[in-house]
């Protein structure tokens, strides 16, 4: 890593940053360290680095400390230092980039979540966020011009809440390297149809304006060079990975993100983890345990898997009572009426389940519903069997975090849609995750498989997890930066 | 078309046959002529040439004469003698096979009408429709193989319906010619992907056993290549429009279907067609007339058209009491729940939009929930505006015959998802069939244009509706397959 880094700084751009603020009692900033796969993996970099970090200013007591004049900081975390430098937008059209396009039109788009008979309506309110996602996205711009003058470094921007960055940025730096990454999938050409005005074009252009691009997985760069030779005319060599457009040359690359298994491990191995599976071993008792562990995301296919469940358990009678499913979920863009409904549809289904096929001493389907990283980690040292079975899904971390941490050989039943597909199928069992035939069918092969074909999958999914750690998906990335810049 | 047809003969088939039977009171079996684009262009063909039209016993009394023996025979209808061979299937296979498979799963696949969040559920009985698919496809296939070595033909065949037909005639004949032509649009590869099991790959495969394949727009023909490529691995040419699979070549064409504007306009005007104009010219008075014409079809974005509607009058409110909205919608696939919730629908938001801005002498929306071909089209002679605003359409005839009878340079709105936009860009209002405010901005303009500018486009539109007339289209097919065969 820090060959290749190379003695240079980096300036990261992300939506959300690394750290949250809280005001403690005396009315002073506490810097709370962030949780999810991206912080986890870029916090590595920032040990190295003289880098800083681009975020939105999200919780109250954030972009109460920009308002302080200290947006522009370094946060010391005890093992790390950090550079960041986070933006207070107005709140009105900070919410109409972030919930009313961000999250309501672009991830539905790039997980092609929309029902077209009836689902997305584009309308005055959409060209109006549209405008609100440019200015967001201008902001950054100017900010990051500033950060990578100073450090003469390269741009690193993240996701689909900034990918008009680079266009802007371009303006603002000529000169610069601009990098992206897409965390999330990358949609179709039919898919990018859908958007209203010129709203693909410019993304696509916007896109089009860094060096390099970096996915999740091939079929998502695939996705995205179709994309651009069908709507914007772009020559394309699905080969070598580039797209001309105009004056422009972009690079297209794929860098599969990884999870610190160590890390990983050190928390599901906390004294907090230890009293979580504690609580999971009483529950489970000597039953089998088919576990998932989700956002509650639409993407994520809750509501099939429940009904997969229920077909094993009424195919297969003889499991009555034997297995109990827990699904540990956390709420998600409750600001947005789509995710109300499917979280209310979710909980319906699993009373209904328990209603229809519970006993006094057994209930099928055991949900908690609650924010908890440490839980989650500690029950995947567990599983017999782990469905994992989104939509479809840029990486999926989970599949990876649990053959990580898990201790009983337990068997990871995969969407085929999901980005960790590539990586993970030899030790998975695949599936369909429209197919509740086929879903429920691979629950009962998983909970049936002998111990040996356990073992050497679990074996095989522990080595691809072991082997890709984060410090080497930003290294491939870092190595690529140098060598175009 | 004689010079193409070069005398010899050609084998059509297609899941609905040209010809309906009914009983009269005597018992007798009496032939009604089916109307629709492809019946009208395709017994064009039947004129010259002694070929053979196999398809399906849809109505009863079509079954109970194939259990007659008369299945196969030969049909006059006064100014045109048709062979036809009707094949009578097992009723809850033929039930599977065309309400499970072909118009539940394969329409919404190609349409891209599946609410992936919760819609499409493959089970076991989505298995059991698939064998049956098969059977049914099958069964066509070895009737199709006695009359083509009957008639030394080749084999043209139509639509989603018989996707697997050239498989086994492959298997029968293997020296045979056999065409495809799907009217429908083709799907991205994302879209195949959800498919259970084996079925995108049976399917791609069945249609690479053609030697021909035609579609209704290059944009159809290329996602259709890319699934090729995507899925199967398949070497594409797109250049030049062949696929290379195993040891076969497909040729890929495209084909725009087309409308016989004379035979449309004598049914406008015929004293049927009178009458009905008549009942229009009451309803709107002087009124300015937005018309549409669709199957009551969840791709023909039928709500979104009403909400575009409703937002133009809502912000033009100058407009209100001086236009009238006119929908002649019919009842289609009321076997499939989706279609049932969609026509309710459609008629509540007829009434809410009623009754929020009608007053006691304007209706706002004159719903007409009827099949009448002919009101339909003498219809057309009289709008200001055409909306045609498909989600999606493989062609789009409305587009097509509204231009070839319209007598008042009326403005076709049309969606840029229509097969039909390609051909008609130049002379129509575009639209993005899920942007509320460009569509309601679109009836505004429409209604607003200058006279010459209507008078320009309406000849445009004219001119190339009978420039491709059904003829040209069936002769460009055949001329192909003779310089392949």
């Amino acid at each position: 890593l820090e060959e290749a880094l190379h003695g240079r700084s980096l300036v990261i751009a992300s939506n959300r940053g690394p750290i949250a603020f809280e005001k403690d009692a005396g009315g002073g900033f506490v810097a709370r360290r962030g949780a999810g796969g991206l912080v986890t993996a870029l916090s590595h970099i920032m040990s190295y680095t003289p880098g800083r970090w681009v975020a939105s200013a999200m919780t109250a007591a954030d972009r109460e400390m920009v308002g302080t004049g200290m947006g522009r900081q370094d946060v010391d975390l005890g093992d790390m230092r950090l550079g960041i430098r986070y933006l207070a937008f107005d709140r009105r059209r900070f919410d109409a980039y972030y919930n009313g396009i961000s999250n309501g039109v672009l991830w539905f788009l790039q997980h092609s979540l929309w029902n077209p008979a009836r689902g997305p309506r584009f309308d005055r309110s959409t060209r109006e966020a549209w405008a609100a996602y440019h200015e967001v996205n201008q902001g950054f711009a100017e900010t990051i011009a500033e950060e990578i003058a100073e450090a003469g470094a390269p741009a690193m921007l993240h996701d689909y809440h900034l990918m008009l960055v680079a266009g802007y940025l371009r303006k603002f730096s000529p000169d610069a390297f601009i990098y992206h990454f897409t965390h999330s999938p990358w949609t179709t050409p039919e898919g990018m149809r859908m958007l209203p005005g010129r709203m693909a074009q410019e993304l696509l252009e916007g896109m089009l304006s860094n060096d390099l691009l970096g996915f999740q997985t091939s079929r998502w760069s695939q996705n995205f060079m179709w994309c651009c030779q069908n709507l914007l005319g772009a020559r394309i060599d699905m080969e070598s990975g580039v797209v001309a457009h105009q004056s422009q040359e972009t690079v297209v690359r794929h860098y599969p993100i990884s999870i610190d298994a160590e890390a990983v491990k050190k928390i599901a191995h906390s004294p907090e983890g230890e009293e979580h599976l504690e609580w999971l071993r009483r529950v489970v008792g000597d039953r089998k345990l088919i576990l998932r562990v989700d956002r509650l995301e639409l993407s994520k296919n809750i509501l099939r898997g429940f009904r997969a469940y229920e077909e094993f358990l009424k195919s297969s009678p003889e499991w009555l009572g034997k297995v109990i499913h827990v699904a540990l979920l956390y709420p998600s863009r409750r600001a947005l009426s789509e995710y109300r409904s499917y979280e209310a549809d979710v909980l319906d289904m699993h009373d209904r389940i328990n209603a229809d096929l519970g006993t006094d001493d057994w209930q099928p389907v055991v949900l908690v519903n609650e924010d908890n990283y440490t839980r989650a980690l500690a029950c995947l040292r567990r599983y017999d069997v782990l469905l994992v079975n989104p939509i479809i899904d840029g990486m999926n971390l989970v599949s990876k975090e649990g053959p990580a941490v898990n201790e009983v050989d337990g068997v990871v039943v995969l969407s085929r849609n999901a980005g960790s597909w590539q990586e993970l199928a030899h030790g998975v069992i695949g599936v369909n995750p429209y197919d509740i035939a086929e879903m429920s069918e691979a629950l009962e092969e998983a909970l049936t498989m002998d111990a040996e074909s356990k073992a050497a999958r679990a074996r095989a999914l522990r080595e691809v997890v072991e082997h890709n750690n984060p410090t080497k998906w930003v290294w491939h990335q870092l190595r690529d930066i140098r060598r175009l810049n």
